[in-house]
């Protein structure tokens, strides 16, 4: 792992800036004789692509995905992907006059303390719009592991959250949402609107679940299956919380009340659990039931009502964020963190055949 | 970063199993000429120590560290700094008769199914003895940040939260639970005596915090100082969540609420910010605001209680976890989740000179 | 490090294949505010670019490089370099009738019983058109060391040694074989044309000196300055051996001979050797002599006379290898050693600063 | 990799110094379930220890290696194996008048100029004697590549080589030397005496051979077998060159001459070669031929003649080292580089079962 890298067999390097000429993955260490092609790709940038409904930013970006290095004749080589994603829409004048004054919320004064300049064109390195990168590296990463299905979805947006009894994960697909629960949905059409209409931004909890995972997976101690989640998850662009399973619920729990008690086989070679407060990782490793995870999606830092900041000089001034943003970030975050899952989930999948066999 | 290993300029290899002979880090990347001896990192051990109040497993480790190499007349030597603590009671009879069944809620049955074996002594690597040399490289990685003050507390067990009004950094030292507030801490001495008398185990929340970091820590964006924490802090025994500044709270925020504004100048060259919703982090780079971080401690999984399980075998049985365990592991937690905040900011010091001179 | 990367503050990744659309490195780690522009990648480039003598292989590849991100406003901007070459001159019907058969001395079988598949267009990834990369992104690594001035030369070509006595460093630009003496260069001009009309081949060895690395770069021990110019050198196409300083040679001397002796001061606060038989390199730490490698290519395994050889399906066979390729591949490695040798100090001096500070 | 700590899936991290209390390696990474206790170790250590012919160093070190963790029941566990070797003979007032000065040729100056300390107790960290950690490392590789058959030997001492066609595998260990030919060793005895008489010292060149690696292990193209094995030799004490198969000889050889023609089947499912200039590595991958590879050691630094130095202090003096030193280090090298070797290639075994399965 460095610092544009992550991941240790199957590693992923991203670079590029929101308003530069593209952006792009290399995808090192992956096996050989996959089939791939851009098809296998692109659909998973078409769900993180924006402009789709009012509910996300009004930037348009074709993103296509070229792979140009790693496949011949329709199979990986196991050689490293290349794909490259082409910047189309990159209006940068939106963003000229927050050149000398730093947007709150953003990375713009913590880049320059560190940097000693910043490119001031949509946050540079620091837009989401990196996440791109890693969705399409996140679709090469679930060809390694065809034995699990990812799917993720957003189970609270400004605080009103679904109804578990309404959870019905075939309505993810239906809604602008990815809402598994549609009265919900209906609700939050109506709070993400306000919030856009009003230059607001509201947070959003997301969820993914990784069923299929055998158990195994993962490793002591800094290598630990949640530890990497942990650090993929909390890597991505506005989030500012992880919890693996019951995560912070467990720690209202008795011990009695946390236990997912185990019974004889499951069909499937493994114990049937009674319970998964665990979230599927024991000890850093995966246990067979499904893995688990909720992360908490910040409200969007650019919003229009002025908020108080200084100049690179020092100066005391105030910043409304104009150009074209999600009202809630979260929301396109659903893609990002089924395809960071996937990346460690095909990791681990390999450092296990290599260490154990 | 490797299974067992940390970091990536400063790093550390931690090894060794509950009922060995010993256990240990090694340090490495550690700069030279920091006055360093046994002095500087017991007292971090001793504050982790067991046996010390009745709300702690009664496992008696005089838990004495010992400097094998990388220091030289008092001073580190720049070479990797190996730390050894001897086990000195390892009552193995203890664990005996749960050689051949699963431990519901421990790493047991996943260890079994990754490695095809155990060691069954204590939960053998999984055990949280390990973090005894998590605390000891941090006291290492303290010496490298002597800007930078750390402070962790535990804020709430079993659903019981400090209350904020009453909080007193002068107080965590004077209670058996690192708790801020002596009203809660009068409460949870009963809480815990009542959970350690029924053979129960209560979970707890530990926060902390970092003062001093200067702005421009950390980087983009698979080393994101929140990312590493993230991954720092998961990685201990029994973390299940990890939040960053607000965490899951700012999901239930507007854009507005939870803006960072910035006025002119601190008096330490940084602006001064009128709010710390991010916990000091922003686009992974730290901006100069206390680094925050609140962590998940599940109830210790070891209980007196019953639980269903299954054998080695695959046939039912129920485990009862009798040995010396704590009935609340969040409360050591405390000096552990110091002992990563320390590396980890260590390391991106490191890393930020490195880079960017 | 890891399989397609090289390097660990200053790092970077290469991807691509000599047929394929496009090669490229992503360089990550670089210090900010550096001045950068293709034009101070592009001569490098041209340096090693083939097609401009008939003493390398007539392949003409532009070898443009683009600059896709890392860089703002003329500066680099601390975050991943994405460096771009396209490839213009895919002639593949050259390779089409090898595609069955493996070519004696390349990696053809190997790639094949690694990967199960091979991509025979021109060797794919194991092509040495993968140094273009390399050579791209030495030109980013030297703006990090002004203090270093590096230069490589020819001093050997199919056993024909230059004469020490006529080194002139002035020459080495003035011939088609960076060799540093012109009586030589004139016998190689015959040698390497009789090579190139029989459809032979010929090997060489390529010498590299760094001179202004200051004292105190390098790591114990397996980041040892030395440990890692070996593994940057034999990584190169074709190198199958690596000197620090008297090599070899240092094997036959007796301990007197070998010293390097040392009296006071040099004027640049270190003392004065008054030899330099270990290449600048003590225990794996620069002296602050000049760092010398040598370098071991192999002659070009595509010759045109038949070699005894097996097909995919395991039956007897012969392979010419037509194409067009360099009678002395040695001869274009040597912007390849000197990018790889700027890489590695580039990225130790970072090292060393990080640490040491 | 990182300074201390060698390898990717398989790692290993030394610590120690000459004169400290004890040294050791940490293999992390290790497959579970091979049998391993220190009866498998000490004979490799035994092989190396010092004080067993007149030909080495005198001091005498019981070198008994501890397994601390990752053994269970005499198996590895798959968690870190903490190996650990007592140093017994530090007579370290045999140092103690060289702590003002710097030995020429050793590491004492470019250690004072990186760390600004040195510890002077028999070159400390820099000391040969970390390379017992790295034979008992390897003792532990071996176990997972029981395939593979290694075996090294000293080729040359002082200029003085083997003749070939006397070589004779069995000969290696019946003479101090590991020399294959019995009439060179004869010459050796007196050659090596002599040297130590006149407390000189004297060069060597060591070759090593792995018998059995299949075809596919190794990886472009910062990966490659050769890069590591490069990597893995330049790391060890006194070492200033490596070679692969042909080596530096290949550089004078024509295309015919150094093709390795395949014919049909070798009866073990891959091509027979009919030469292996290669040294049973293509591309950076393994052939399935025999993986050669040669060391050339320096002469041990350390002499009695007084060579010119100077002190900390930047004032002239002379060195004569005293202590107790091996004439000709390189022979203690032979079983330092079989341990490199078998790291080396169960470290990419396990990368090829996790690639490619």
């Amino acid at each position: 792992m460095s610092f544009n890298t992550f991941g240790r067999l199957l590693r992923f390097t991203t670079w590029g800036e929101s308003h530069g000429p593209a952006l792009g993955a290399v995808v090192d260490g992956c096996p050989p004789r996959l089939a791939l092609s851009e098809a296998d790709i692109q659909p998973f940038l078409d769900k993180r692509r924006p402009g789709q409904s009012k509910f996300t930013t009004q930037r348009q970006e074709a993103d296509r995905v070229r792979i140009l290095s790693g496949v011949f004749e329709g199979q990986t080589t196991g050689t490293p992907i290349s794909l490259m994603i082409e910047n189309t829409d990159q209006r940068s004048k939106d963003y000229g006059e927050i050149a000398q004054a730093y947007r709150p919320g953003h990375a713009d004064y913590a880049y320059d303390a560190k940097y000693g300049l910043r490119d001031y064109r949509g946050g540079g390195r620091s837009s989401a719009r990196e996440t791109a990168a890693r969705v399409a590296a996140g679709a090469v990463a679930r060809l390694i592991i065809p034995e699990v299905r990812i799917a993720a979805w957003v189970c609270e947006i400004g605080g009103d959250a679904i109804d578990r009894d309404n959870f019905d994960a075939a309505e993810i697909g239906n809604n602008p949402f990815f809402c598994p629960d549609p009265q919900t949905a209906a609700r939050w059409e109506k709070l993400v609107d306000e919030a856009r209409l009003a230059g607001s931004s509201l947070g959003a909890v997301v969820e993914c679940e990784a069923v299929g995972v055998p158990a195994g997976w993962g490793a002591p101690l800094y290598a630990k299956l949640d530890s990497e989640l942990a650090a993929a998850m909390m890597s991505i662009n506005a989030v500012k919380g992880v919890e693996i399973g019951d995560g912070f619920h467990a720690a209202r729990l008795t011990g009695e009340q946390n236990a997912d008690p185990m019974r004889p086989e499951d069909g499937h070679g493994g114990p049937r659990f009674l319970a998964n407060h665990a979230g599927g990782i024991a000890g850093g490793i995966s246990t067979g039931q499904p893995v688990r995870v909720r992360v908490a999606f910040k409200p969007t830092s650019s919003i229009l009502t002025p908020v108080d900041s200084i100049t690179r000089a020092g100066e005391a001034t105030q910043v409304r964020t104009k150009g074209r943003h999600d009202p809630c970030v979260g929301i396109r975050g659903v893609p990002v963190v089924e395809a960071m899952m996937a990346l460690v989930l095909a990791d681990q999948k390999l450092l296990q055949r290599g260490q154990c066999g």
